[in-house]
């Protein structure tokens, strides 16, 4: 007896990995937009789930943004009923406009899925990002000049969100969902060369593999994984840290923070200025260094100006970030 | 009175910060190639060593690869001469093939940087390299999926290495080489599509800059500043979590092991494979995982193969690295 073809089987034994260890009869929801990648997992999750005593759901999201997103969305749902996905949901969502287009839709769909899982019930909510989709966002955070948490990307594994596809390559998902006999849709918005993340599939990661040879996207991934284990073990540093320096959620212990190693330091000034209230989209390392050299670099300065019209200062041996008065 | 243009100051500027500290009469060589770079670096360190009452000299290395290339070391070193760096030195070299074209002219050339160095009792040896090699170093790193250490790139100083330029675009860089009347050869290898550097140079970070907007070397060169204190701090949890979890130079105890985060654990372990002879080169996050499988997935697996004709055991609690046998 031959089994399933190995794209199929591939995706299948990624979200048996995912499923493995949830609760007998728990509900796991697939968000699906109905292209080929959440496709192929609904259609995984399909198979996979009442082999393992589970249940398998699934939601697609109505953005409203493009013409006729409204029956595209009732034909998602309609595939994934006909998979065997119970309950299926069908969520209409108005898009709002904080974070560009990009970050609004994101915002309003996780809102729906938030939702949808604790209607239902649900332990899991899968979601179908592959490699691919990995190495792009570590391109595009490289471009802002992030650190570490920034380019870990997308965990496998935050809360009740799986992400069953993330060590798998997209083309290898594209032919599991063909081998599926699914019928992908093609968002637009994919080949739209007006948002970032379609300009770095289509443009940057392949001028990459040209120059760089292939496996670029692999290799990003991999450094994405590397570094998320590098900023949990310093979070969990500076979680140890804050507990000797911290006075108070505003302010940190200067002789405390000296004799900590920089990356720790800095994480810890981070973490004041986000509770003093700057806002964190607008705190860039630059910031946090100018606050660093209150510790390592003291020579009376008066203040450093922070973002959100607040203030670090060093009083009495101590950091402080407060309003700006 | 006006003061020099500002790419000048920039140069001088940086060339200060970089030097202050130095003990009053130390020697400072410059490492000269002869392009704009490295040239400007003379040419501040000429202005610079003596108003901080320090010396400045040159060394320039005939790797012996080009036709004319001795003829070239030759003029360089007579332009050193003329800029007023003293001592002067050119040194000829024979270039392995260990690592590769480039890799091997870099071993000969620190090799003999560190010869000059010695002979002359320099107390830094200052090197040319700006922001964009910064940046091309990164993105050369991402193509092999590295971590943190790998990412951080060059070090701005590394022993009594300077790289003074670090954080200066090479535009400013070689303005100020124009404006400072040097004339830079240009290697032809900087255009040579056969170096991956070149390609990085003129292909991948022009197709980034396209698609991600100005500023990408920038901030990859931000990523490595933050990587590179990541690194360090991680090291530093490393060294004190070995002497609590070591059990000699080749085995670890799993049970100290398995209480520490990932990112601490896979760095012992890379320790010990590497000190019981694994190849750095060979020697993948991969192979550190099956060897992390041993301390967290412990099902009584036979050994690890490691590169080097190397493998790792669990035995009475310890993960131990030793010859294939």
């Amino acid at each position: 007896m031959s089994g399933p073809p190995p794209p199929v089987a591939l995706v299948r034994a990624a979200v048996r990995r995912a499923l493995d260890g949830l609760p007998a009869g728990a509900l796991a929801l697939v968000a699906c937009s109905g292209g080929p990648d959440s496709l192929a997992l609904a259609g995984a999750a399909a198979f996979v789930a009442p082999r393992l005593g589970l249940r398998a759901g699934g939601v697609t999201v109505d953005h409203g943004l493009q013409e006729g997103s409204a029956e595209r969305a009732d034909a998602v749902a309609a595939v994934l009923g006909g998979l065997g996905l119970d309950p299926v949901e069908r969520i209409a969502v108005a898009v709002g406009t904080v974070g560009g287009p990009e970050g609004a839709a994101r915002t309003a769909r996780y809102a729906a899925l938030e939702k949808a899982a604790d209607a239902h019930g649900a332990s899991a909510v899968l979601l179908g990002h592959t490699r691919d989709d990995q190495a792009e966002t570590v391109l595009l955070r490289l471009a802002r000049g992030s650190g570490a948490r920034s380019l870990a990307a997308m965990s496998p594994r935050s809360g009740r969100y799986l992400r069953p596809l993330l060590e798998l390559d997209r083309r290898t998902v594209h032919a599991a969902a063909g081998l599926m006999g699914l019928d992908p849709w093609s968002d637009p918005h994919n080949a739209d060369p007006a948002y970032a993340r379609s300009r770095v599939r289509h443009d940057a990661l392949p001028a990459l593999e040209r120059v760089l040879g292939p496996g670029v996207a692999e290799a990003l991934a991999r450094t994405a994984t590397l570094l998320r284990d590098d900023a949990d073990a310093l979070d969990e540093w500076a979680d140890r840290a804050e507990r000797q320096a911290g006075r108070g959620p505003t302010a940190l212990d200067a002789a405390e923070l000296a004799a900590l190693p920089r990356a720790v330091r800095t994480r810890l000034l981070r973490r004041v200025a986000l509770a003093a209230g700057c806002p964190a989209g607008a705190l860039t390392a630059g910031h946090v260094f100018a606050l660093d050299r209150l510790v390592t670099d003291w020579r009376g300065q008066a203040h450093v100006d922070l973002p959100g019209a607040r203030r670090g200062r060093r009083t009495d041996g101590r950091i402080v970030v407060s309003a700006d008065s």
